[in-house]
C-alpha cells in the first residue's frame, strides 16, 4: 500500500489557506500514485491554537474547512488533522484533537488524540477531551491504526510513565497492521534521533509499520522540523524525509512490492550547528512571513551575537531586506564598526551608522539636576542600550522593519542585557543558544570562507558600554557559565547537586543562581525566541516573578 | 465545634517564612479557643509555584518545612496545604496538592486535592495527580471531610460541566458532618458573591456547615482576596473574614453553643470601585515588598491612568516611598504639568520635572540622515513616549525605585500606547481596569476630597504627543471601546455576534478586532499586570501572536 506524506506548513488560524495547501498536497501525493494521504495533527488548524480555540466561531470554522476539504477528495483517502467540538455527553472540556479520514468527498470516520500532553510547552489539558477508546478504521481490506503525536509517546526508554492509556498497545490489540501518526512535533537539537528511535522501538515490538507525518514551519517560539519518516515493521527507518522543509513523498508500506525490498532510508544526518542554524532560518523566515512582514532590522555591535542573528536573517528573508545598524558610542572601538561593516560586507546587506553620543549627552543633561553627583554605574550603561533600542525602535517604525533582537541564551539567563535595550524586538532568533553554541554556530558557517569575519569570533566579547569592558569582567567564562545553566535551567537541578555532583565552585554556582532568579521579571518581558533546546525560556518554563525559593 | 481559619498571606517558594506564619497563625486561633485550624491551600508553599516545583528540591524543601511544623502542633489539630511527591504506583504526574492533617506532633492524615482546574489562569495537570478517592477524617468523634479548593467548585449553576467526580457529594456518602475547604482562590471582580453563592447551595443542599479558607495577598498577576467563611448547613453566612487582609477567626460550627444560635454575619458589601481599589493596593504593595523593593516610581502625564496608579501606590507603600516625574515635552499642555503637580501635593509625594524637548532633538538629529524627508508619524509619537521610558527606568536604576506602569486594558487592548515606552516597568497596577473603570474608580476616591484633580478626571484623555492631539481621534470612544472589548475579549465572541447581537457599528467592531489582534505581541512584552477582571490579559489569557484567525 502506497501511502503518501504530506509534511507541510501551516499557519495557526489560517483555515482558507491551510485547507488550499493541504488540498494541493493530496494532488501531489496523487500524482506520485498515493493510495491513502497523510498531513500532520492539525494540519487544517495550525500548532499550537491555543486560547484560540475558545473564540467564538474558531472550532465551527474549522469544521466549515473540514467540510470544504472532504469536497475536494476522492477516491484516495486523506487523514487529516483538525479540532472539533466534544460532542460526548457528561462532563469534560469542550474541544477534541482530532483526525477525520476523508474519502469519497464524506467524512468517513472520526478519530480523536488518546493521550493529551500538559507539560513543558504543551498544554492540551486545558482545551481536550481525550478518546475514551481506540479503534482501528478500515479501508481496503486494512486494518489501519491512527494515533495522534503523544499516542505513541509512551515508550520506556523515554522515562516519564504518565499515562494509564497506551493506544499503540489498544489497537495492536485489535489487530491493525499499521500505524499511522500525525504530529506536530516541535524541534530541539537531537529531537530527530529521539524520534527515530522511539518509532523503530514501536515498530520493532509491535511488528507492525509506523507512518510519522510531522509538521514542518515555525510558530511563535516553536520550529516543527518535519523530519517525518517510515519506520519498517522491523524498526528499520524505510524512508526519512528531510528536516525544515515542505515535502509530499510516497512510501510503499508492505514487504514484496519493488520498491520495498532492502529499501532503507539512506538520509544522512546533519551536523548539530547546521541543524540549529536552519532551524533558526525557518523561524526566523515563518515569524516574518507569517506576522506580514517583509524586512527586518538588527542593531549590529561589532559582536558575535548581532553577526549570528544578521547570518540568519539574510538566509531567511535576504539581503535585500536585512538592514543593519551600528551604533557606536564613545566607548566603542574603532574594531566594532570596522566588524560591523564587514559583517555587512560579507552578508551583502546596507548598514547604517547611527551615533549615540549627542543623546547620551542630552539624557544626563536632562537627568542630572537629579542625579547630581552620584557616581555613575549600570544606569549610564543601560542608558546607551536604551537609546540603541529607540533608535531600532524608531527605524522599524518608520520603515515596517521587523526589529530582530540578539541576544543569547546566557546572557538572558544571569540578566547581562538590557531589557528596553537590547532586548528591544519583535523576535530574539538566538535567545536559546547558549554562548558557546553561538560560537560553533558561527564557526560552522564559516567553515568554508568568512561570513562573519574572524576578528569578531575571535576578539573577547564586550558589552562595550563602558571603557575597556569586557564580559568575562561580570561573568564567569561562558564555558563554565553554560555549563552551569545547563545544570539549573535545563535539568532543574539544585545549586548544591551542581557543586556537589559536578565540581563547580560554591560562589559561582550560587552567584548564577541568584542572577537566573533576579532576572525573571526581565525574561517575563522578553520578545519571543526560538526555541531549539529541550528547554528553552519562555513558553516551556514558566517560573514566577514573586517568589523567594532558595534565595 | 470551634473552628479556627487563619486567612493568611504566604509568599511563594519562602519555606521558612510561610511555616513560621503558619505557626503564629495557629497560636493565634489556639488563644482564641480553636478545636481545629484551618489554613488555607499551599499555605506552605504560596500559590501558585508554577515550575518551580520541577526545581530539585523543592518539593523536599516544602516536606521538611512541613516536618518543621508538625513539631509545633499540639493536641489541637491544624489542616494545612502543601505540596508533596506522588508516592501512588504507576504512571501519572509526580505531584500532589495535599492538604496535612497534623496532630500531636505528628502527620495523621494526608488528603489530596480531586479536581485539578486546567482552565484560565490554572495549570494543574501540569504538576498534580489527582486523587482518586475521597476518605474522611476522624476526629473527636466527628467525621470530616476535607477538600482543597476546586474541589467543592461542581455545582451546576456554574455552568460548567468539567469533571466527573464530585468529591462533596462522594464525602457526604460517607456521612461527613461538616466540610473544609482550603482553598487558593484568586481575586476578581464579584468573585466573593460567586463563593457565597456556591457555598450556600452546596451546604444547603448537603445539610452541613461549610468553613471556607482562602488565601490573602498578591503572586505576580494574582491577587488572593481572602474572604473566608463559614456556612451553616442551612446556607446562612455564620461569619465572614474580610476582603484583602490576613485575619484570624474562630467559628462555632454546630448548633446549640451560644454563639450560634442566630448567628448570621453582619459583614457589609464593599462597592466595586473600592473592592478593584482595595484588590490593587494589596497586589502593588505585595509585589513590591516580596521582590524586596521598598520605594516605586511613577510617570506622572497629569491623566487619569498615571494619577490612579499612584494614588494606589501610595495607599499600598506610603507616600515617602512614592516618586513622581512628569515629563513634559513641546506638545505638553501646561495644565498637564499643573495637574502631575497638583496630583503629588494632594497624594503628598515628591514630583520631579525632567523636560524631553532636548533629547527628543539629539534623536531626531542623529536620525535625520536615514529619516530625511519623510513626514513625521507614529514614529515621533513613540520616540517621545521611549524618552520618557528612558528616564524612568534611569531613575529606576540609579535609586532602586521599582518603576509602576501606568497603562489601562482599553488602551492595552488596541495598543493605544508605546512599547518600551510607556509601557516600561515592573508591574502594570491598572491594566486589567477598562478605561471606564479607571474613570469610576477615581470619582470613588473621590468621593470626600479631591485626590486625583477634578481637572484630570474632567478633561478629554490624550496622549500629547502631538498638537491637540485627543484620544477619541484615534478612539473610539471609552464607552463604545470598553464594551466592544468586553464582548470581543472577555467573553470570546466574534465580531459578527458583537454586531449582530449587541448592535454595534460593524466598521468599529472590526477595527478592534484587528487593533486586539495586531498587538498580541506588544502584550506578550508587557509588564505583569494585577489581574481584577475574570479575564485579564497575561496568565489567563494564551493567544498566539503568529496567527491569521478572522484576518
Amino acid at each position: 500500500m502506497k501511502i503518501g506524506l504530506a509534511q507541510i506548513n501551516s499557519t495557526v488560524g489560517d483555515f482558507p489557506s491551510n485547507a488550499k495547501r493541504i488540498v494541493s498536497a493530496y494532488r501531489e501525493a496523487l500524482d506520485q500514485g498515493a493510495e491513502l494521504v497523510i498531513v500532520p495533527e492539525m494540519a487544517l488548524v495550525g500548532y499550537p491554537p491555543r486560547d484560540l480555540v475558545f473564540k467564538s466561531g474558531f472550532v465551527d470554522k474549522c469544521l466549515q474547512a473540514l467540510d470544504y476539504l472532504k469536497g475536494e477528495i476522492g477516491a484516495v483517502p486523506l487523514v487529516v488533522g483538525y479540532v472539533d467540538h466534544n460532542e460526548k455527553q457528561g462532563p469534560g472540556k469542550p474541544f477534541r484533537n482530532g483526525a477525520a479520514f476523508l474519502v469519497d468527498g464524506e467524512i468517513r470516520d472520526r478519530i480523536f488524540k488518546t493521550l493529551l500532553p500538559t507539560y513543558d510547552i504543551f498544554d492540551e489539558r486545558r482545551y481536550f477531551e481525550p478518546s475514551e477508546q481506540c479503534q482501528p478504521v478500515e479501508w481496503k481490506g486494512r486494518r489501519i491504526g491512527i494515533t495522534i503525536c503523544e499516542d505513541v509517546w509512551t515508550e520506556d526508554f523515554l522515562h516519564r510513565p504518565l499515562y494509564k492509556r497506551d493506544p499503540v498497545k489498544e489497537l495492536m490489540e485489535m489487530d491493525v497492521e499499521f500505524i499511522l501518526n500525525l504530529s506536530a512535533s516541535p524541534y530541539h537539537l537531537g529531537k530527530g534521533e529521539v524520534r527515530r528511535e522511539l518509532l523503530g522501538a514501536l515498530a520493532e515490538k509491535s511488528g507492525v509499520p509506523f507512518v510519522y507525518c510531522n509538521s514542518v514551519g515555525g510558530n511563535d517560539q516553536l520550529i516543527f522540523d518535519g523530519g517525518s519518516l517510515v519506520m519498517s515493521s522491523e524498526g528499520v527507518p524505510l524512508m526519512e524525509m528531510p528536516p525544515f522543509d515542505e515535502e509530499v513523498a510516497v512510501a510503499e508500506l508492505f514487504e514484496g512490492s519493488p520498491s520495498h525490498s532492502g529499501a532503507r532510508s539512506s538520509r544522512k544526518r546533519m551536523h548539530p550547528d547546521e541543524e540549529i542554524f536552519r532551524a533558526l532560518v525557518l523561524g526566523v523566515r515563518d515569524y516574518i512571513h507569517k506576522c506580514g512582514f517583509e524586512t527586518a532590522c538588527i542593531g549590529l555591535s561589532g559582536g558575535i551575537d548581532s553577526a549570528l542573528t544578521a547570518a540568519v536573517a539574510v538566509e531567511a528573508i535576504g539581503a535585500d531586506n536585512v538592514l543593519g545598524i551600528t551604533m557606536p558610542s564613545p566607548y566603542s572601538s574603532r574594531g566594532s564598526v570596522d566588524d560591523s561593516l564587514s559583517l555587512a560586507a560579507n552578508l551583502g546587506i546596507r548598514c547604517e551608522t547611527v551615533p549615540i553620543a549627542e543623546t547620551f549627552e542630552a539624557v544626563r543633561g536632562a537627568l542630572a539636576p537629579i542625579f547630581q553627583d552620584l557616581p555613575e554605574d549600570v544606569t549610564e550603561e543601560n542608558m546607551q542600550a536604551r537609546i540603541r533600542g529607540l533608535y531600532l525602535m524608531s527605524l522599524s517604525n518608520k520603515f515596517n522593519h521587523l526589529l530582530l533582537t540578539t541576544g543569547n541564551k546566557s546572557e538572558l539567563a544571569v540578566g547581562y542585557c538590557t531589557i528596553y535595550g537590547d532586548m528591544c524586538g519583535g523576535l530574539a532568533v538566538i535567545s536559546d543558544l547558549p554562548k558557546t553554541r553561538v560560537f560553533s554556530v558561527a564557526r560552522w558557517l564559516n567553515r568554508d570562507q568568512e561570513i562573519i569575519p574572524w576578528n569578531t569570533i575571535e576578539k573577547p566579547p564586550s558589552a562595550e558600554l563602558r571603557p575597556d569592558q569586557k564580559d568575562e569582567d561580570t561573568l564567569p567564562s561562558y564555558e563554565v557559565l553554560d555549563e552551569i545553566l545547563e545544570f539549573y535551567v535545563e535539568k532543574q537541578l539544585s545549586p548544591q547537586e551542581i557543586v556537589e555532583n559536578h565540581g563547580f565552585e560554591e560562589k559561582t554556582v550560587l552567584w548564577v543562581q541568584r542572577q537566573v532568579d533576579l532576572n525573571e521579571w526581565k525574561r517575563h518581558q522578553a520578545a519571543p525566541g526560538l526555541r531549539v533546546t529541550s528547554k528553552a525560556f519562555g513558553i516551556g518554563r514558566r517560573i514566577p516573578i514573586v517568589q523567594r525559593f532558595g534565595r
